[in-house]
């Protein structure tokens, strides 16, 4: 398929469409014991395909040496043994949720005499389009085969060979289980155009996750025809109010910042009372430094750190995913919430208070997917939230918000039973 | 702004955006008795406006007149005093709704000893887009009012004079409770152009929702570059299981045809198990006949019923609203489920049986917004689902499925509380 002509890629994806719409009505009806089945035979496939898949790899990397691919994307696109086993690992832990479809809840008595509820169902086809890590073609077939859903799966072109690999273990385990090999499809051409007709088909995809940079989800969003869950930024706040535990302050503030850069609940920028920044900033700062992070603040911040850089307006809209940490010194939480609402990413945002009415103005004021009290902003993650895994996390408002697990893959119907009830 | 030029009318709602944007926070943060405080000015203003509402009214109604708009869409765009009363009723209705916005659920502690749960939260900014009767304006207005929600209105140009003049009972409304008068705006113009921008301004507008007919849905949804909730058609089956009480199934199903017949859970297709036919049709036949609703059936019916006209392929897609029934008598629950996969629109599905396992499976697997077991499809309805009011039935999978009511307008985002937890 690789060398396919723009026509034959509209065909190749309408027939994926087609095979994907009829499958998922036999991924709908699946009980948890035949979907678990199947992602148990997949975990297996996959180990004892570790050398096809490591071969596989291989080529991908080789190529992507040759075409100078930065090392940081060398390094995603990587199947190490132990990574391998990851996916493995993964798959079985996704077998080991409960099922979240059928799920019956809310059941009421109505006045009429007709008792109503819902039902959870799966969303229908879902498509994902993702980058380097090979990894997330696993992840990603096994929360959407989890929830009922049939997949479409698109990687990123430089890991074409190690996806295929992956998704020929997806189909084993998937007829294993006696469900159809159409329920997780890979597009196996790496043509630009797939992308574009996977987004605009309408009468076969139900819903599109990208997972990649802003640059991905930005393209995605602005050209699809059929909905799209995104995962824009984490521009991650901590505001230091007044009332926070010196020490307290000083570790989660750390914490956020430093656990790990890559991470989209990384903090990005600190917010600090200026009734206790004076407290507050030099211990958290040297700490800062020896672990290697820049520091760069606004004006009030830097009569209190003298030797940190000046922080631009530059600095309050960038989100680093490295060891720089932009300050503000703000004079109230009103400026705190005003700075969060003008310049964060809605995803994670923090306060550190020891005072309840600032606890309950901030968690109901400031409009992010997560709002924390006293905790750090690198916890915003689906395992972390007893979601068992997660396929990324909604920066969106609508359907889901904030990390998204099974649940957030799924819909709910109502279901109404009467005795012959008549209006 | 009647006669405005594409440009301005660019602008003119480019600053609606904006203005209702801003507006969004502060009704997100009104609390509970500021915005009943709203919805009962409004009600009253209403109530005293009476007088002018009608005038207004009887300029569209002669333009209609005029402009020989059909007889029922005149009578939608009257307002009567009865209509007028309704309204105000309607949004004290609202008033006493709980308020669904700060509520907290689902907080359960976590093994890293945070505790994590959902408040509910606004959308934002809702854009409404409907045809002839202007008492949308007022229901509309309610809703996203009371969820939290900024929003803008546009209704049919042929009840422009009658939604001015309730808007300006809102605006009155608004700002003797202390809210922002663009909390709810109104588009002012009948240019087309003002829909286009409206249901493509992705940085004022979270989400747009169309009252109306098929046509004016689908157009909305192919030019929308923001999310759309849509209710499409209600081609609603029952389906007469042979293990169906025959006296109940003669009820539901004819209540389901008749209680009326514009709505869109009424019934369009009936479906009958063969086993059952001979005993069911004849006496419902007649009753249908009785009233005045026109039987089409497929040729296995009409050998119990020879009366009745051949139902050909166009009648199992048609949504009829009208007095009109089409039969197909079919050899299982399978067929059944299998036609109304083919044919139905995913609105409001019934089966009419005694058997357990069959309203299990039944409920399980037709892919409907509400699924019904021994009761009228004409049930499916906001007020009768417990919900207070509805802003419409959606159709759609994402975010909200079935009838949507105050929660339906709103979101969910994570609060996560700790005690200086760290990873």
């Amino acid at each position: 398929m690789n060398k396919a002509t723009d026509l034959s890629v509209k065909e190749y994806m309408h027939t994926l469409g087609v095979q994907a719409r009829e499958a998922s009505q036999l991924v709908a009806d699946a009980d948890g014991q035949t979907k678990n089945k199947a992602l148990n035979a997949i975990a297996e496939a996959i180990q004892d395909s570790s050398a096809s898949l490591t071969d596989a790899n291989k080529q991908d990397m080789q190529a992507g040496n040759e075409t100078g691919l930065a090392a940081a994307l060398l390094d995603r696109l990587e199947l190490t043994p132990a990574r391998i086993e990851g996916m493995a690992n993964g798959l079985r832990q996704v077998a080991t949720l409960p099922d979240p479809i059928g799920e019956i809840s809310d059941m009421k008595f109505q006045p009429s005499g007709l008792q109503i509820g819902r039902m959870r169902v799966p969303i229908g086809v879902i498509g994902i389009i993702y980058e380097s890590r090979p990894n997330v073609t696993a992840d990603a077939a096994a929360l959407c085969l989890k929830s009922g859903n049939a997949t479409v799966l698109r990687g990123g072109s430089e890991a074409i060979n190690s996806n295929i690999a992956i998704a020929d273990c997806i189909k084993h385990g998937l007829s294993v289980a006696g469900l159809p090999e159409e329920s997780v499809q890979f597009v196996e051409t790496t043509d630009r155009a797939a992308v574009i007709e996977l987004i605009q088909m309408q009468d076969f995809i139900d819903v599109v996750i990208p997972r990649g940079g802003k640059g991905l989800v930005k393209r995605i969003s602005e050209d699809a025809r059929v909905p799209v869950i995104k995962h824009l930024e984490g521009l991650c706040h901590i505001y230091i109010d007044e009332f926070a535990d010196k020490e307290m302050a000083e570790n989660v503030a750390l914490n956020s910042k430093t656990y790990r850069y890559g991470i989209c609940g990384a903090m990005e920028t600190l917010l600090v009372n200026e009734a206790v920044a004076a407290d507050v900033l030099p211990g958290l700062n040297k700490k800062l430094i020896d672990k290697g992070v820049e520091v760069r603040a606004c004006k009030k911040t830097r009569s209190v750190l003298p030797d940190a850089t000046a922080a631009t307006e530059e600095d309050w809209v960038t989100e680093y995913l490295a060891p720089v940490l932009s300050i503000r010194t703000v004079d109230s939480m009103q400026q705190a919430m005003d700075h969060i609402k003008k310049y964060g990413s809605g995803h994670t945002d923090a306060i550190i208070t020891g005072n309840l009415d600032r606890a309950r103005q901030f968690t109901r004021q400031v409009d992010s997917s997560s709002v924390m009290v006293n905790a750090a902003t690198c916890f915003a993650d689906g395992f972390e939230y007893g979601l068992g895994a997660e396929i990324g996390i909604s920066t969106d408002r609508l359907h889901v918000r904030g990390p998204v697990g099974v649940e957030g893959l799924t819909t709910q119907k109502y279901i109404v039973y009467g005795e012959g009830t008549t209006r």
